[in-house]
């Protein structure tokens, strides 16, 4: 399908599930889908961080992306991940997901090298320039160890370089930059401002922000898709209920005991035992080297889902 | 060949020739093996940062390790990076370069992830463990983000997992506790200790290190074999006038201007404008989004080499 | 007089104007808390990074705090910075910005040192049971290299170590978390959460944040007076568009030249050149090292001020 | 005393002895001066990193000054350290302790502050215009959280602005290249270059540095009075065999709990419960926030002591 312009909406960061085995359950990934769908979710973002991109293999990501937009059918848009280390193996990626049917392409800045913000913009231009199908820049410090600061990406939002930006700095003094920054200026135009917060959605909308991709969304995309209707409709009271009950729930992701495991594996651990304990997912492994959930941990998920009215 | 136990001397991180166009420039880096070769030294190291192995293609990466095993025919020990984000992807790259005919494998810790010093020591224990060859640690904090500990590498060493680790952290204090470690644990035997550093080989040969991996050595491998030499001699005083020379000739990684260009760009613009001023390779292009040299800095480039007597 | 419980509304961070040969300017400082009383704040608070407490001596900083709590005078609450590496050098401040008449402190984590949580926590503690007055943590990971968490924070807060946080962070998420928890939790009540952003004032204040320290305020005190007001009244309409203006008033912190001096130059600098010229401070001089604006950026700030209407 | 030029030998950093409730314990402190005197050190550093100046209230800072310089009476230089935030704030403590007596001040760059190397510069050169005695600076980025370059260094030294370097950086590249500057520039004589490093002394004699500044100085001065006449002699084997020693003794550093207590606390609690079980100084304390070893920790220090000959 042709990507909305701009991109609004929930658009969850699809998490893949794994079998036993750390192979690429379809049949789960799919039932993914079509829980995210029902929910009402109003596009997908596979092969993103949510999604251990980090860690799938190419032939990994290449099932994911195949079995997603093979499923979706162009009912709504398909986001995909190109995340590598700079230019030339981004655009390696790019191909691949586009040949299998993304609708739009998530590139972070160049990260392992020691970057430039000069060839932070080249990198994009270069990407852009190849790319069949719109960029979105993915700002995620946390990973890549640089920012994309507001000034770089609106220069390239007026190039028509980037079509959108997923921010998942948590730093919303220069979120808001961009969103006022894509509105006031006359160069810019159809731009996306998506936040990849879980826990300020209503905030970064009532900002203005287009569209939110939060990663609990896997979890509660009914949740979201209420959430972002009562902030459009402006019902900011409803609204606000609706964030702090998904705040509540988003506790699960420090279930892990930190002495034991990184943020990731407790994370990324927590919402697919949400997954699985919801019976959306067949199994909760994640990808190695992260560490597994111990039953005491994918309780406190369960506590957490209970607590939400989810279970 | 069968990897020496412990591996020591000189084994460079071979720079990747490329053509205008940017693919791999294999008849450059043949001539650039037999230059090393002939020049002295004791290994090769390719698709290290040296290499751009962060910018070369999956496809690319084939094509180096290929030419260089091809070429070099068992003559000398082949190490090869495994650079990747992640166990499953660092694995795909382990099968790739060994089923072309790398000796062993260096492997950092896990990059882009937040990851636990648990999950790190995880990561090297399921690599190790499906390697065909020995695993070399890779430490370089600045890419990866994270630094790999002494008791760490040690206990890793200690267990087998670990043939070696290549420093390129530019702590000297952590690298001889290594050192000293790997010497006194009856436990440990055969790793090889290298060290990344230009500048300070001569200090860390006298430490008790088994070798030095410099990305300087593609420039002047006989300087670096010379160095090795009067090290292992224990002629100190010529040792340090050979490591005096090799720090003046050094400086060229600062010719980019930093306004301008980031780090990567200028150290390996300067290897590569080098080894073309030298005759050695064809081309001195570096990879996108990497900012070239301009004609001024390479011409400071050959004012080094002249200052060394390398031109 | 006694500090409220907990303390809510417009609280600015009080620049320190300073002679030309870099004194403090009393006068001047006495026109400020005017020009700040007059335009609306709820309580003052010198002493903090915006005053340049790092720069100041400890004399010129009893200058200030004496100079503004004797003119004050009860009339709102005096927070003062207490800003030092380590619990005995805090507890030094903390105890000569009471006798001057602080009415409550605002301290931060240990800086310099290397510190474990633990200790921060156990600093908060030593700091909170010697102070004669209320004490607030002071979350700035760009200043003090930690961040402090919610849990720590809350924790402290149900002990009744602290009265409250000014989050300079930046980090909206776990800001809620605090919000959601103090809110939350029977064991602590009249803890006082406040924003120190300037640009997402309304979106804290509608997560039930109690109020907001920003820096921006010195310049314009009624903006931020209204905005709270607003924000207040659940006039969220009213609220985006003020807050919109005051963030186009914001870019002046960028006006000075990247290149040639750091942020603080350039956002200390900028306040003070437009209190310069509205005419509430004589002298637009930053404390040294900094570096002064040229008077082409100080021009950039008059147009700011115009283009906010208050020129 | 004149300050020697350059400064060159053993010069340790000295503790600061505590009483049980963290008062100087000036009794303790001349027995380390003593101690240290006899041992055959060749200066004294007092007010630095491993002195607790981060914790000591300026009252305290002046009873160490005052104590030390009195005891010492002019035998050997004294060195005190001006550690503090910002400019005017270091120029108080310059004045402070060169009015007690030190013969030189070490001075970082800016800390807390956001600080442009500009102004790096521009706080160096105005430390050293106002002060009385000669300037080094103190290269520490794990405290400081900036690094101090060779240029920097290097151009300041030519200027007469800095006498010296006190290297505790850990990064020996850096370290090598401004001794190698020092020497080879016509515009810099009589500059001291200084390691902060215990373990790779040797290293740093003989690439050419001009003295060491080691925090284990305290416990084993003999030792590195030793080191450094050995290495002076070009006996390089007998130098490696006494470093070797110290780089265990150094071992002790880590016997706190890390899940416990922070680098700082494991490392100057160390130290000073090595010099109480030496009989050196009457009380192990540590200022606060730093965590108390443990007695089985301590119990761990005096197993390295023994290891190494100590008691």
């Amino acid at each position: 399908m042709t990507m909305p312009t701009p991109l609004t909406g929930v658009v969850p960061p699809v998490c893949t599930p794994l079998t036993p085995d750390h192979e690429v359950d379809t049949s789960s990934l799919t039932r993914l889908i079509d829980h995210l769908v029902e929910g009402g979710v109003d596009g997908l973002f596979v092969l993103g961080s949510s999604s251990e991109a980090a860690y799938l293999t190419d032939a990994q990501r290449r099932v994911v992306i195949e079995t997603v937009a093979g499923h979706v059918g162009g009912q709504l848009p398909v986001l995909a991940g190109a995340i590598d280390m700079a230019t030339p193996r981004v655009l390696d990626h790019v191909r691949s997901v586009t040949e299998a049917g993304a609708d739009g392409v998530v590139v972070t800045a160049p990260f392992y090298t020691r970057t430039h913000p000069a060839e932070v913009a080249r990198h994009f231009r270069l990407v852009a320039g190849r790319s069949p199908v719109p960029v979105f820049a993915y700002d995620l410090p946390v990973a890549v160890h640089s920012k994309l600061d507001a000034e770089l990406v609106l220069e390239l939002a007026s190039e028509g370089v980037l079509a959108g930006l997923k921010d998942s700095s948590g730093e919303e003094g220069n979120f808001r930059e961009v969103v006022l920054g894509a509105r006031g200026r006359a160069d810019v135009s159809g731009f996306s401002v998506l936040t990849g917060s879980e826990t300020t959605v209503d905030a970064a909308l009532a900002m203005g922000a287009d569209g939110v991709v939060p990663g609990l969304g896997n979890v509660d995309p009914e949740g979201y898709a209420r959430l972002y209707r009562y902030c459009r409709e402006g019902d900011w009271v409803r609204a606000r209920v609706e964030q702090e009950r998904l705040c509540g729930l988003f506790g699960m992701v420090r279930v892990g005991d930190a002495g034991r495991m990184g943020g990731s594996s407790s994370a990324l651990g927590a919402f697919k035992a949400a997954l699985y304990l919801r019976g959306v997912i067949s199994c909760p492994v994640t990808a190695e080297p992260q560490v597994p959930l111990s039953s005491g941990e994918v309780e406190r998920v369960g506590k957490f889902l209970a607590g939400a009215g989810l279970l």
